[in-house]
Formats: C-alpha cells, structure tokens, sequence
C-alpha cells in the first residue's frame, strides 16, 4: 500500500460522505476528487484547565469531550492534546486539550450548542477551565 | 440513509484508513468503534490578511494553500474561512483563513515543514499575511 492509495482512500470515504451529505435538503459539501476533505464546518475548541498540571482533571475533560460524539449532528470528532512538535514562536502549545467537530452546515453546529449532551458536557466540566478559545470554520470550494 | 448510519459511514472509511497506517513501521493512529475519527495529528493555522478586505489577497492566500495537498505525509486538508456562527464571545471569527492539515505522525508533520511544496507555498504567500498562529494538536486514545 503506497501513501498515495492511501491518500485515494480517504479521498473516496470523504466523496462518499459528502455525496450522501448532498442527497439532503441542504447539499452544501464540497468535493475533490484530487485531495483529501472532510464535513465542511468544523468547530475546533482549545481549553485551558485552572489546574493545567492534575492528570486527574484533564482525564475529566477528555472524558466530557467524548460524550460530545453523541450529538447526532457530529459527523467527526478529534479529541486531543499539543503534539510533540518544535515550538516555533508561532505555534501556540499552551492549551491542555483541544475539541474538533466536524458538521454539515453551520445549522447543525447550531443544533449542537442546544443539544442536552453539549449543555450537560459544559455543566459538568466548566468548573475545569479557566479559558475557552472558539475558531468555526466553513471549508471553500476546492 | 439515515443521520446515524451516514456517520457510521465516516468511523468505517476512518477505521480502515487507520488500519492501513497501522500495518506500516509507526502503528500510532488511535481508533474507535463507536465515533468518528480521523489521522490523529492535527496541524492547525490561522492567517492574519495583511490586506483582510482584499478578496484577492485571499483568492491568492487559498490557492496557495490547496497546494499543500500535494505533499505526501499530508493525510488530509480542509481549508476554509470562518463560518457564519454566533459570534459569542469565546469565538475568535477575526482571521482570514484557516488550514488543517492530518498526519499520521509528528514525523509526518515534521517532514511537511521541510518539503519543497510547503517551502514554495510560504516564499508565494508570506507577503500576504500580518499574523499567523498554529496550533498542533495529537489525538488521545479514544
């Protein structure tokens, strides 16, 4: 298996996804054929905890975070912590943990912020952070 | 097709793509049976417009960016601009552009920062952006 089939492969899963995205009432993903692509809105969350050094509550977050896969509008999750990159001044490896969902459209990030397993996600885990930063992003057209 | 069988469409085409990093020398990429998931490293970048108002500066910032796909450890791309969410005050919608690459690995990112493609990309583009901020990100074990 060569990178590049394996590259194909996730190309052709992600057209799949998004050919039966368009078959909906709203068919707003965009497609390649030559590169791979994922659900068109992602909301990629950082948190930082009060207390960024106990094990225990970043295990209590991580743990919160993946409940969020329950969401029916959730079409992909990422759930993570700063990779063991260089830090170059640009990198920003503060954060203890980070959040990615991907979604359809922008309605269906809308019906995550309402949907009872997000409200009790932040009741049960917001006593943890001291700071959330919130970047959505919609895909453009390849 | 309904909401959950289309997502069990995107834990499959993951969980095979990760099965096939898996038979190579790193089997590093964490899986899961029960949610989607994607190429556990994440490297994601913001852009600052030097020009944020200039649809050319910006047609130029995204071509260049498309370009990244075609270094060969980049997994996945998706490229965007920010969505048009609720503008809470925890959401950061002042950048111009936003591009999220997957790997397999810190090796993988490692060598992208290093490729020619991404080398050319940054000589073309750089000109064009005041600030840049990068996050990357590794994915816990589901």
């Amino acid at each position: 298996m060569t990178d590049h089939s394996r590259r194909n492969i996730l190309v052709a899963a992600s057209a799949l996804a998004a050919g039966m995205a368009a078959t909906g009432a709203r068919a707003a993903a965009p497609m390649s054929t030559s590169k791979a692509s994922f659900p068109p809105v992602v909301h990629h969350v950082f948190f930082w905890l009060k207390n960024p050094d106990s094990k225990e509550d970043l295990a209590k977050l991580l743990a919160g975070l993946r409940t969020l896969a329950g969401v029916d509008t959730v079409r992909g999750i990422h759930i993570g912590v700063p990779a063991d990159t260089e830090q170059r001044g640009v990198v920003d490896g503060s954060y203890s943990a980070s959040e990615i969902l991907f979604f359809d459209d922008v309605a269906g990030q809308n019906a995550y912020q309402v949907h009872p397993i997000h409200k009790q996600f932040v009741a049960e885990c917001e006593h943890l952070w001291q700071r959330v930063v919130v970047y959505d992003v919609k895909a453009v057209a390849p």
